[in-house]
């Protein structure tokens, strides 16, 4: 890490620079893959998981039997750790559920909004060699949660043609039913389109390569909502002089051991601290399995010194980490002016890695900045929020005339007519 | 309106077809001018204003001698009116402010969401011959409540360089005070990147022609969010036998009169309630000053004789309706299962225009069927949930164990390691 003493608000926006993301060269081919898969179905899937994948399926869909057979294939201790994961998420999202509430704005004029499950989502998981089992709780309880009735989860399959049992185990914990073996920009394809296997859905969630990256971004192009904009995972941590550097040392690799272009980034206010948190990351990074990708993330993210804890506000949030740790004593206080943050540790006993898997909050966070707009995935990511308006004669009468001349003003006479032809009928009937 | 009796499932969704908006091939045209404004700032804002509004401005922003004038020129019913419609939109909004509840998940393990307003949005009102100060009104309000700090207007001059009383009239009600006089993709262009005088902002909203949407496609697809992707207006109402003919007409020509690409649809269940509506159009027609623009949409709009309500509420929930009018006797039964619709207004004595208006709910809504997977903007729209957690260290030995387990099995030892790490300090201590 390389370190900045007291750099002025005017270099932090440079030092700060996130690595660029931009897969607008692949869409020329991702394109390609997405037109096959519309137009040639499973057939195209086949291909693609022959080419990218190398295995010949048989079938596309996860079998019954395998789902049956998954359960065998987890340890007991995980099993239990992913269903207290389950219940914590559950009950944090469950809580988000909105409370139908009328709202007379006037007398005679009711106003409520009701949440609805969208009807038909799909959940992409990436593979390679670990099991992202976290994220499909993290991405189908609040389905689950939300109501919504067809939930499709894709997922690349193993050169076996398998699935890793702890995704399939977690599924079918969470209720999830429909898993096809289909990755990559194919796999968001055959969710936008629909195949003869694959079921078409109204909205897709999930990380991904940069091909899926780029695949979600097009179809979202057309109209597809997606869960949010992809971009390298990060974490800020800012840490007092209470801090454990050896804690803060242990987050700062938990990110950086996610590929070589995490963003992690170190806030102190002693420079004995930074080096205290820098020797510590030297020490523990030599045990580490990924240390080769971790090293490489840490090289290009800075560690700031800064002189007060309003500075260090201030830049936390212009930065608008997807993660960020507080390593403070007076953390809790800290994080009430926290204005753009995707998910926020509070103390020194709160590691980024609680939420990544089992605290409750969502994992699926902005990266990038869009913390500044975007909120991470929550129970709203998968309603739509319906407005309901219902007016007696009598609301009418005391709305109406406030309608018309509005619509007149802006010169939409049939809009007043809608309302003049009834008041006029109300009229007619005292 | 071509009458289509009892169509087969089959066959709706042939005839329900909505007019396909491509705005793909004006991309290079809209985005040359993107970034001619990203590169030459205000000046090109003046130069695309002389060209396309065929004004000379003087100043890009509105002066706050202009905002004072203007509440001169608007009538004191006008805008008493503008006052009761800001107060029942206020009121509904308000009222969807979250509360901020802490979840303890498990004994010492909290976590919480909190709402934060974005910090900078920016608002869209189109120009024309009418003044939409309705827009300001849908718009500004939930970004005022959700506690935005920048609110930045942009809407295009007349001729003569000012913006109608109403609009200015409208903003100052509200509490906007950056106005600025650049309309179409150069407006949209100036809120993404910011100009000497236009500010950037973090989210784009409003409706406009197809220069503005695709001009927001365009920032849409480079990470920054808008409210929702834009298509041609439209209303489905549902016609019982209780229905009055002549209210119906005058909610299909509201809806008819706003574009020759307007949406409307009418399902009924009785030959003779569809002949009768349309006679009454054909009566109410030939007194709209719009009435050349509502027939040309009338034109393209089906009336479909259904045999039940519930084929009728299968047709609905297919359709995805913007607005939909139940024009019924048991109007709130059927409503309460409505599952795809962007608003509804219940009952006889609730036309669209009370919506469009005043009633308190807001008239920016999903059009093209997005009612599937998007929700009407409302206070969600103008802020981002950020979750917090706080573990005690008795609530990370409890749950830590979990997290260890997970991250092993996922192969992300650094997770592992940044609770393990703790957890072994705590053992120290006790």
């Amino acid at each position: 890490m390389k370190t900045y003493n007291q750099p002025s608000p005017d270099q932090w926006a440079t030092l700060l620079e996130r690595p660029l993301m931009d897969v607008s060269d692949l869409e020329n081919r991702v394109s390609t893959i997405l037109q096959k898969v519309q137009q040639e179905g499973d057939r195209a899937l086949r291909d693609f998981t022959a080419r990218f994948d190398g295995v010949q399926l048989e079938g596309i869909a996860v079998s019954p039997e395998e789902f049956a057979a998954s359960e065998a294939l987890v340890s007991q201790a995980l099993k239990q750790a992913i269903q207290t994961a389950h219940t914590n998420i559950d009950q944090f999202h469950r809580q988000q559920q909105l409370q139908t509430e009328v709202i007379e704005t006037m007398p005679g004029v009711k106003c409520w909004q009701k949440s609805v499950g969208i009807e038909k989502v799909g959940l992409y998981i990436p593979g390679g060699t670990a099991p992202l089992f976290s994220s499909v709780l993290m991405l189908a309880v609040p389905a689950k949660i939300a109501g919504c009735q067809e939930i499709v989860l894709c997922t690349p399959p193993a050169k076996d043609g398998s699935v890793h049992p702890a995704i399939l185990y977690t599924a079918s914990l969470v209720g999830v039913s429909k898993v096809y073996k289909v990755g990559g920009a194919q796999a968001i394809a055959a969710m936008a389109y629909g195949t003869e296997t694959v079921p078409q859905v109204y909205k897709i969630f999930g990380p991904g390569n940069q091909y899926v990256t780029a695949a979600k971004q097009l179809v979202n192009k057309s109209g597809l909502p997606i869960d949010m904009p992809a971009g390298p995972s990060e974490v800020l941590i800012v840490a007092d002089n209470s801090a454990n550097p050896d804690f803060v040392a242990a987050d700062l690799l938990s990110q950086a051991e996610h590929g070589i272009d995490s963003q992690v980034v170190l806030v102190a206010f002693e420079e004995a601290m930074v080096r205290r948190t820098l020797d510590a990351v030297d020490r523990q990074l030599v045990d580490l399995p990924r240390q080769e990708i971790a090293r490489k993330a840490l090289e290009n993210s800075p560690a700031v010194i800064l002189e007060s804890e309003e500075a260090a506000l201030q830049l936390v949030n212009q930065y608008a980490p997807e993660h960020l740790i507080l390593s403070m004593d007076r953390a809790l206080e800290f994080a009430g002016h926290i204005t753009n943050a995707g998910s926020v540790f509070i103390g020194h006993y709160t590691p980024e890695s609680v939420g990544d898997y089992a605290s409750g909050t969502n994992h699926t966070l902005p990266t990038n900045g869009f913390a500044r707009s975007y909120s991470g995935v929550n129970l709203d990511a998968y309603v739509k929020k319906i407005t309901f308006q219902q007016l007696s004669a009598a609301g009418l009468q005391k709305l109406g005339p406030v309608v018309e001349q509005m619509a007149q003003a802006e010169q939409l006479e049939a809009h007043k007519n809608a309302v003049s032809i009834r008041l006029k009928a109300l009229k007619e009937i005292d």
